[in-house]
C-alpha cells in the first residue's frame, strides 16, 4: 500500500505545482522575487481599485493601484497601519495617444494604456518584514520578479511618507 | 387580517425605499437618469478594472473604466457586441499634480485623481436601448443625474466605434 500513497502524494504535489504556477493573469508566478520572497498574488488584476495616476518624464505611464480585501477595508476605515495581510497592487501601462479617441474629441487630448509595463507589490508582514516598516516590496515584468539591486531602493523611497504607514497612494473618492 | 397584510406590505416597500436610496458608493441613488432611465448601480465603484485614462484639454481628468462581471467576462472573451446586463463605468477625478510624490521623484512628474468630477454608465440593453445601439447613456454627478440635453449627445459621439459595439475603452493587458 505505501507505494500507492506515495503516488498519490506525488500526484497531488505535482498537480499543486503545475495549479501554483499558472495565476489567473495568466502569467507564470512561481518565481520569487528576492530579498522579500513575494510571488505574485492570484487573481491582483481583478482587485478593487483604489486610485489611479499618471507618472510623466522617464516613466511616462498611467498606473491602477489595486487593494487585496485586507488593504481595501483598511483604506475605508482609515486603519493605520494596514494590518498583516494588506497587499497594495500597482500596475503600469506605457502613456499613448488615443487616435480614435482624439478623432471623436476633434482634438489630441486622449492618453490611453498602452502596453504593459511592470507590476509592483507591497505585502504587509509586520513580522518577517520588521526592517522595511513591515511591508515587504516586489517587481515583476512579464512575471519576471525584478532583481535585488532594484528591490533594495524601494523602501528608503517610502520612507517620507511613513506617516500614512509608507504608502504614497490615497483612496480615490467615489463619482 | 387584510390590515396586517397591507402594514407588513407597506413597511416592507418602505424598508425597500430607504434600501434603494443608500448605495454602497455613499450615494444617494434614488433619482434615474433622463431618457435612458439609469439609476446608479450598487457597488460600482468595486467592480473589476477595464482599464485607466487620461483626458486632457477642457475636461483634464483621470479615469478609470470598471465592469460588472457581465462586461469583464465580455471583454476576456472577446464576445461582441456585450450581452445584455452588461455594465460598464467611467470614474473620473482632476487630474492633479502630487507635491509630495514630486518630492521623492525629484521632478515634478506625478500626477494623481483629485477631486471626483463625475461617474457615466453605459448599460446594453438590446430591446429596452435598440434605437442607441443597444446601450442605455447616464451621467451623475454628486449622485445627481446629468439632463436629458447632456444625454442625447452619448450615442452619437460613440457611433464612429461600432465595430466595437460603441465601446470605445480596450481591455488593459495584464502587467
Amino acid at each position: 500500500m505505501r507505494w500507492m500513497v506515495s503516488l498519490v502524494v506525488a500526484v497531488t504535489a505535482l498537480t499543486g505545482v503545475i495549479v501554483s504556477t499558472i495565476s489567473v493573469s495568466g502569467l507564470a508566478d512561481d518565481e520569487a522575487a528576492p530579498i522579500f520572497g513575494i510571488k505574485i498574488p492570484a487573481g491582483y488584476r481583478d482587485w478593487k481599485l483604489i486610485s489611479v495616476a499618471h507618472e510623466a518624464g522617464d516613466l511616462n505611464d498611467l498606473r491602477a493601484v489595486l487593494g487585496n480585501d485586507i488593504a481595501i477595508a483598511a483604506y475605508r476605515d482609515g486603519k493605520l497601519p494596514f494590518p498583516d495581510g494588506a497587499i497594495i497592487a500597482r500596475l503600469a501601462w506605457d502613456y499613448v495617444p488615443s487616435e480614435e479617441n482624439n478623432k471623436v474629441f476633434g482634438r489630441a487630448q486622449s492618453f490611453v494604456a498602452g502596453a504593459r509595463t511592470n507590476v509592483q507589490f507591497m505585502v504587509k508582514d509586520s513580522t518577517k518584514y520588521a526592517s522595511t516598516g513591515g511591508w515587504g516590496f516586489a517587481q515583476f515584468k512579464d512575471g519576471k520578479p525584478a532583481d535585488e539591486a532594484l528591490l533594495k531602493t524601494c523602501f528608503p523611497c517610502h520612507v517620507p511618507i511613513k506617516a500614512r504607514d509608507y504608502v504614497f497612494t490615497r483612496y480615490a473618492p467615489t463619482p
